[in-house]
């Protein structure tokens, strides 16, 4: 990390510090204008106290897992060591604002096994806040400061259901504390994205996009579907500087394709590849804690058939429509039931499906294809925070719109994915032929053929603008393109 | 997963589930052998109960860590899926065992996300074990056995003093348990590997040895260290299939090199490489839960200058003695003691020390140059398990011994790694010449000389025999060897 930046050095992108002090000051002041108004006090310290993530052991073993820092403490401090607090201290009078990153005091023989010890001055300069101590001095700090109220963070996950602990510190029990009240506040400040943000997230759909790219044309049958992950990862690191991936990779081919999360430790991407598979590749590198996460969907061999052609273009268009329409302004489920309502007309004017697509849509069939959501928030996490929150739309309860991870309004500076996608499920095939409002709109003998073909979900990280959409991935989307880059795998 | 192997496909090593079954009929063995006689009853069952590694999720997100399998369940029954539990049953009398294996129900609709559940007489069948029950079975299960003890797993890892707990499990209460006794007799079983044991340990090293080939073709100065990381990892997945590193890469340049275990998040192999660097990348790739462990050290230009051949060859000197000496019935302190004598002799003829060796290494100046241990047990942990058992040598006191893993007689069939290192770390340098019983032997103006080297180490992974070792590494070793290797780097 060079001073104020964090760099991966050679061509990756230099995240400025600056980036992590605006996100500081967009939470303070959303803090300063929602909750200072209610409190009791109308003068002396609040402060936000945070705890940074720790280090993970492989259960019992010597060995830990890679370090990846909390997202919320990495949003406002960007710090990249485990083991740390920070805070806010913010005068209640005034509105003005102090940051406090506190560090572990590690043992001076440390040293030898992880190099140069930082002093809190190095720190400072570094990270860029405004001072900083040893961890073991929280407890006199806060004596000093002296708050009136110390928020903590702790909130559930809408899409996990896990819930993020509150910070544990000595003398907690001497200070006014609230958990519940930052962590709305905090996630909300995630979901519209800063323009500093936003170039981060642009450099790491690049280069996940890029690292897509070099999977498709290594590619062919015979290959295993790891290796394709394997290139993946090695290309978003050695290039573009990606220690981690945003999620486990999803590399499937043939009817390995339709299984939404595959690649999981029960089915680890471990199939050879065959001529005549579709593949479904989902990867996303993640980069200074930022996420992408993109799809791509290909024949193994490179040419599609016309079957391949026609369920693709299908999924192609119902992209399209939501890249055209998607806006401030628009509502969430509306996309949804727009991507749904193309596809569903593109399978009947494939010979799939029969009768009034509007009436299908109201049916739910376009669940039995696309068995999720159209998309998600997008940010740190990879299904981002915000989707849920008290003041936003409650999740839908029809079972085709319950699966969207978020019902909100779209906004300028929200950054999602759009992905939608079309897959032969057995189980939801059979369901829909067992159930009369479904089978009615179905050509079975169609349908049937594609039992096996597996699935193709397309999927672009996408940034909402006043006016309409900037999609940051860039990779071969049409059958022309996806052939002609296919087609340059020379190398294999 | 074919029938019977845990395979990732075309060149990679087909584990046998015997290997799996072999374990516990071990283990079995060695409970008949070491509990029976000391129980209270001599009829009737007991059972052994071990829990399965549970997904682990990053934070309160929605992403999960890849899965990887706790070890001494991977000893017993080589199961990729997390959420199981698993027991041997144990006839007192008769010694007989019976293996039972106990899956998470899940929902038919996780189907759609994960893939084809697999029922439990599949499982039988890709695990060979006994039986298999779903896990909300368990309860009734052992109602049914009426064990009338149950041994559980709990103990502390000698390495990280992390304690394992024993798992928990409905009407617990309801049996006599033991969760401290199986520990230590489980903890030696795998100490001493068996035939197929040694098979999937040769070819991790044989994978991972190659990986670093690629490493030590693709470095030259201007590449970032990570990128060294990078390339390992990739080609140790994309070619012999391993998923997963044994631990995070070190990857150190330039006094990086002196650092040992450099590549933590807080200095994450983030360094460019420079002209005129020794480089020192220790990394291993993982295998069915095996692991490898092998440390490469070399010139970033690849070419050796005279000081780099000076202190590259008295390591490598210290590695030879060890590999020449090491045999069942030799003390590992012996060997440790060995390369540091052998190490010292050499430095002390380059010019860099003086006066007499024994003395030297009496007075702990090997530490000075290496603060770790010569090598530790090796196996399904990295740092694998067995090195301070009860019944065995205890840490040895003195400072430069304190820092072996074991200290216990070789026996045949331990698989050790032997990695001698010298470093010129400022803070034991500047420990070494304020020291009087130390600086006397030192040569301040050589010696000063190599502060800002960084440092070597050579850490191969080597079988015990009867009558020597078996190395299972294969790199370029001397110097002549590394400047060829180094010298095909043409891709570049």
């Amino acid at each position: 990390m060079s001073d104020s930046f964090f760099h991966m050095g050679q061509e990756t992108h230099a995240v400025p510090m600056t980036l992590f002090k605006n996100n500081r000051d967009r939470a303070t002041k959303a803090i300063v204008e929602e909750l200072l108004p209610g409190l009791k006090f109308q003068s002396g310290n609040l402060i936000v106290l945070l705890e940074g993530g720790k280090d993970k052991s492989f259960y019992n073993t010597d060995v830990d897992y890679v370090f990846r820092q909390e997202s919320y403490f990495q949003y406002l401090f960007g710090v990249k060591e485990p083991g740390c607090y920070a805070l806010l201290t913010i005068d209640v009078k005034t509105g003005e604002q102090k940051s406090v990153l506190f560090v572990p005091r590690l043992p001076e023989d440390y040293e030898t096994w992880m190099g140069q010890l930082l002093k809190p001055d190095e720190f400072k300069n570094m990270y860029k806040v405004d001072e900083v101590h040893y961890e073991d001095d929280l407890s006199s700090y806060l004596e000093r400061a002296a708050p009136k109220l110390i928020l903590t963070l702790s909130g559930v996950n809408s899409d996990s259901g896990l819930t993020l602990q509150p910070p544990e510190f000595a003398s907690k029990d001497k200070y006014e504390t609230d958990c519940e009240l930052l962590y709305p506040i905090l996630s909300e400040c995630r979901v519209i994205k800063s323009p500093e943000e936003i170039e981060v997230l642009r450099y790491v759909a690049r280069v996940s996009s890029n690292a897509h790219i070099e999977v498709m044309k290594f590619i062919r049958p015979g290959h295993m579907e790891y290796q394709g992950e394997s290139v993946f990862l090695h290309n978003a690191y050695s290039v573009g500087g990606c220690r981690h991936a945003s999620y486990t990779c999803i590399c499937g081919s043939g009817t390995n394709s339709s299984i939404l999360h595959y690649g999981h430790a029960g089915a680890p991407n471990d199939r050879p590849i065959q001529d005549g598979d579709m593949c479904l590749f989902d990867m996303g590198a993640n980069y200074c804690g930022y996420a992408a996460d993109i799809t791509c969907s290909f024949p193994a061999n490179g040419k599609f058939t016309e079957d391949q052609k026609f369920i693709y273009n299908a999924v192609l268009d119902a992209r399209n429509a939501v890249l055209e329409s998607a806006r401030d302004g628009v509502s969430w489920v509306d996309m949804h039931k727009l991507s749904g309502k193309v596809m569903l007309q593109r399978l009947k004017e494939g010979g799939m499906l029969k009768g009034d697509v509007d009436e299908m849509l109201a049916a739910g069939l376009s669940g039995i294809f696309q068995p999720h959501g159209l998309g998600h928030l997008l940010g740190l996490d990879v299904h981002d925070v915000g989707g849920y929150l008290p003041t936003e739309p409650r999740r839908p309860s029809e079972p085709w719109l319950s699966r969207l991870r978020f019902a909100r309004i779209l906004k300028a500076g929200m950054y999602v994915t759009v992905e939608p996608g079309c897959y032969f499920i057995k189980r939801l095939m059979d369901k829909a032929l067992a159930d009369p409002a479904l089978a009615k709109f179905i050509n079975v003998d169609v349908f049937n053929r594609f039992r096996g073909f597996g699935g193709v979900r397309i999927e672009d990280d996408v940034l909402i603008t006043k006016n309409g959409t900037e999609n940051f991935t860039f990779v071969p989307r049409t059958i022309q393109e996806i052939e002609n880059t296919m087609g340059l795998n020379a190398n294999n």
